[in-house]
């Protein structure tokens, strides 16, 4: 039996299942639209970069994988993540990959599974659960195509029929892979958006250094809160210039409200000497998101806002390894008093695009489909990070799509580092998609014609609307 | 094929659908109880009463229908919803239905778009989707059935076989449109529901003036907390003699608590001068829950609280359209806690009802259904507002019924302003408990004479036995 | 049709419900693995210890039972629950267990009613549902059969495989049950649990009392904190030597946190006064479960965590009758950041297991599931109290497993004092995972050889690994 059959994850019902089958034939292999990811643009400048070895590629960057891994009792060393310190980890990646292929079983019935899976037979063509017995094998296969052309970043994204891959970078990058890439005349749509926590955050060590940057990157020299903003304006205009449609926004909660100008300039001139005092960072964080949500009305930025994260719960591992080793844990997150002077300022305005998403489920059908159902400005991103899944996206449709309907969400985006599990993700969506919608064809709730637009649009096209990529 | 088929909403499972279907037919039929809801007795008091144009019945005054064609980027100019301003709207009656059906797709997967389609199949004859292509025949069709003696709303009233319909009226009515029904001698019971939200909430505008009219309307001159309790109990027996089972209690939080008398009037006094501080609406919302459920006591009528809508959250759509435009937003809702003063008082007196709603459904499993399932005055209400859905319901009976029980739930209620879509509400509510039902057959949880008396205990007697409607 | 078909819980979809049952079969007849439970020890010191009439055994001590029937109107009197102060009750068990049987209707698509159905039927040969017209010749089967050696406690547990059956003992508590059952040569496996939280807790009525009980059980007068921590170090090494293998603790929130050995000495002397401020036991609380997750990483016992009920809501009823009579309703919960401290602190260490329970679900996806998914320490219990059903139970797999993964949680425990329901409740679990693991299967995410192992951990191999029931 194959590993990947035609009809996986569909219902069993065998009536929903031919009509999951019907509604995804017609969207299987439409290009994949990627408007909100981590992958490294780096990738791509080069014509000649290469992923490494199957360990680079599928564990050690990955925290997804090495997280469930190192809950199991596995040692990041052991697994080849880098200390800060430059202590010793495992250096042999067969090594590596041995301690992940006997462990493959902690993966089952997870998202991760189901993606890797994917990757190994659709990527690589190996049909076979990794396993103790089979690590030594696939590990020579993998690394063997891995060296060849046809698995270079460039060839694989055009193997994957990528047609725009959004990145995400600092405010104060300056961009320099993807000028190279647009330099290269290579004709894959590898286009930069604009992340400007580090120099927002007021809380963020080495505040002062970020903006130091900042006034490097803009040419500007920010002294207050005047020339912030300004330099903010002009790095916007520099993503743009190379292709950025979005702006990226993280924050603990979506909190939001403008400080006059004397307070904005009193806490800048602050935290510019460390002296920031406790809770101006939120204040300042949400003044912030009030002053990017004014910048996308002028400059046609999309705004997204990904809320709700504690990043680095685990801070003797975040001394040791750093941020995103798998550690960032949910909290609850209140949109509806959050957003109320943001969406009274700017709800209403059409320029604007603003694109919720959650790691909070309960604010789905209590809190985002309301607001997304009543302001023109608010569209609701996919289901994101741990929600990124077959169940999450079920429950998703469930509990958004009947208050807010289809066409106030922004369709799908893989939010990944993992370059070569974006067609498991984007697969898993429209299986999810078709299977959701089959749904409510097999009880009447809409007819076939409608139910192949809805897949259409779940597929790329609202992905495209929502995220102005024409 | 049919827009309506008579398996719909079932599930596709053909087992499970069978029992399903042979469940529905029992209790298809049965008249409609209607114990909570917003149809203008109005248009019951005279005979000759209409509906208006399609427009007037189906898309001006309904903001599940006007908030969606708003967040979509229409004005609701455009939609013919008066401003407040008297500014100038769109009058053209077709133009609006154009605008409504061009736009229809928007409604795919909602349960507006169910009961639409439901209302122009079941009530009209128009077995079509309305599309930009027959919005000018369709609206021909209907404008002249609106004007036929069939469509009057006593007509239909009749046709629907409603049982009784509870109106929801201020405090402050003095129900001269109730009399009028009753004194016409037509056989329709329509009774009237006393919410007196505007007279409790002294955060709203205009307090003062509504407690001036809760003087006059009582006969009571309201001038301290004595005589406005005296008065409030005046009231209550007023609506008591026109039929009234039942009132109705909104609140952000389902906060209660008792002040002391000298609390309640320092407090009172203070609001009478436009004067009360910042807090005090709360503390006195809590304590009037409290006095609230005393004369429920005392009076016999059931107690309904939906707390947990922000209201009005669009604060320029508010003021240029007033109330009820589709842009309440609901917050988290906490039960254990804020209902404990009022619970321990009276919880346990077997002559309080006390009926509980939820637009957060976080509380269903984890507060309501424990609740429901202890205390003796409890009941809980049907699935409410963005949650009276197929998906809505489903969750419902999922979260409340195992800890519940059945037999402390209140039924069905259409809680709608829309007179065409009652049957249309309660043929969804019939049909997924019909489906709910049937899981449980196939599973072997119930046997099908329990699921027969299931089915007519939520159909209709369940809502008849919680409001006292004998 | 028998009352308990073979294919009854399962999906009704032909093709899951083969899988299920065929991965059910496998598991049905494993022994009983019982972690966690509230069963009364003394009925095994006994060999001759009987479980009284029906009423005894299903109704009077099962506050799940009264608890329904109060909430529809039926005095706890009149189902003989004792009162404190001695006041009458009903005394005629055969009027008690008709009361029940007349009303088993409110238990249609209940857990207790599944588990009650189950109970006379597979413990018992009693293939009907009780009624009024029953409930004599069901009584006096009953009756008969209790009196049977074969019905002893020590004979049933032996008939239902019960492996080991974790029992949960206050600290101060001596354990001569325990003693006595371990002195008598009989060969059932049951042990205690250290439930310190009656020690711990300074907000508890009569906690001085308490902390001279555990002076008086350690064999160490406790008249400081110093003297208090080791007091529980020798009980917890005192049961150990009754062979406990696991703590438990519960507290309304999971909030934790170190007080310096100054503060905690403080606040001590002021408890043992009867002086704490408001608020110290929070505080105190907090830094017991640090001292205790220190404990258990010196000693090995596993470290439960139950938190987040309000417990005797109705004060009335707990003043008349007492703790644990059906009014404990559960309130919201965090765990991301009141867990902080404790998993910062111990976290990482692979000598800790601490299992976390919820009663509120939206913690599932959004924080037990990533910190289960991260901390090596951590572990998910099942789906508790309120949640340990089939509808609680497939919402506990649909948001835990995805990304938790199945090896981070910890099987199922039955949680209960209803000695006789510990085979439905086994049986319900072992049929819902199969169900599950079926669905995973059908749906190609799993085959059939992974969905075995996982069917068969989910049985009993988690919960022997995650209390190291060796």
């Amino acid at each position: 039996m194959s590993l990947l059959p035609a009809d996986r994850f569909f219902s069993p019902d065998p009536a929903q299942k031919n009509v999951a089958g019907e509604l995804y034939a017609q969207v299987a292999a439409l290009p994949l639209v990627c408007p909100h990811g981590h992958v490294d643009p780096r990738l791509f400048a080069d014509p000649q970069a290469t992923f490494g070895s199957p360990a680079d590629l599928f564990i050690i960057p990955d925290h997804y994988v090495t997280r469930m891994l190192y809950s199991q009792g596995v040692p990041l060393e052991q697994l080849g993540v880098p200390r800060l310190d430059g202590g010793q980890v495992e250096r042999d990646h067969r090594k590596i990959w041995h301690a992940f292929c006997e462990n493959f079983h902690l993966f089952r019935g997870t998202p991760s599974g189901i993606w890797l899976q994917h990757e190994l037979s659709e990527v690589f063509g190996l049909e076979e659960r990794p396993s103790a017995a089979n690590a030594d094998r696939l590990y020579g296969t993998i690394a063997e195509k891995l060296a060849a052309p046809a698995f270079t970043p460039r060839a694989l994204f055009e193997r994957f029929k990528i047609e725009a891959l959004c990145t995400t970078d600092a405010a104060t990058d300056t961009l320099g892979h993807h000028q190279a890439i647009q330099a290269s005349g290579w004709g894959g749509r590898v286009i930069p958006t604009f992340r400007p926590d580090a120099v927002v955050d007021l809380d963020r060590p080495g505040w002062p250094a970020h903006i130091a940057a900042l006034s490097e990157a803009s040419g500007i020299a920010v002294v207050d809160h005047a020339s912030y903003i300004r330099a903010l304006e002009q790095r916007r205009e520099s993503f743009k210039t190379l292709g950025a449609v979005a702006t990226d926004h993280a924050a603990i909660t979506p909190a939001t409200g403008s400080l006059t100008p004397a307070e904005a300039e009193a806490i800048f001139q602050r935290a510019l000497k460390g002296q920031a005092a406790p809770g101006e960072a939120v204040l300042f964080g949400g003044h912030m998101l009030m002053e990017m949500a004014r910048m996308s009305v002028e400059d046609g930025l999309v705004m997204q806002l990904h809320p709700g994260a504690y990043r680095n719960h685990n801070q003797a591992l975040f001394q040791r390894f750093g941020a995103d080793r798998g550690a960032d844990i949910p909290v609850g997150t209140e949109y509806t008093r959050n957003l109320l002077p943001l969406l009274n300022a700017f709800g209403n305005d059409p320029r604007l695009t603003l694109i919720l998403f959650s790691l909070d489920e309960t604010a789905y059908a209590r809190e985002l489909a309301p607001l997304a159902g009543h302001y023109p400005a608010v569209k609701l991103g996919p289901p994101w990070w741990f929600h990124d899944s077959l169940n999450g996206m079920r429950r998703y449709f469930d509990q958004v799509l009947e208050t807010a309907g289809l066409y106030n969400t922004a369709g799908f985006n893989d939010d990944t580092r993992a370059f070569c599990s974006i067609p498991a993700r984007h697969d898993v969506w429209r299986r999810a998609s078709a299977d959701w919608v089959a749904g409510l064809v097999v009880r009447h709730i809409v007819d076939m014609d409608a139910a192949q637009e809805m897949v259409t649009a779940l597929a790329s096209g609202l992905a495209k609307r929502a995220y102005r990529l024409t």
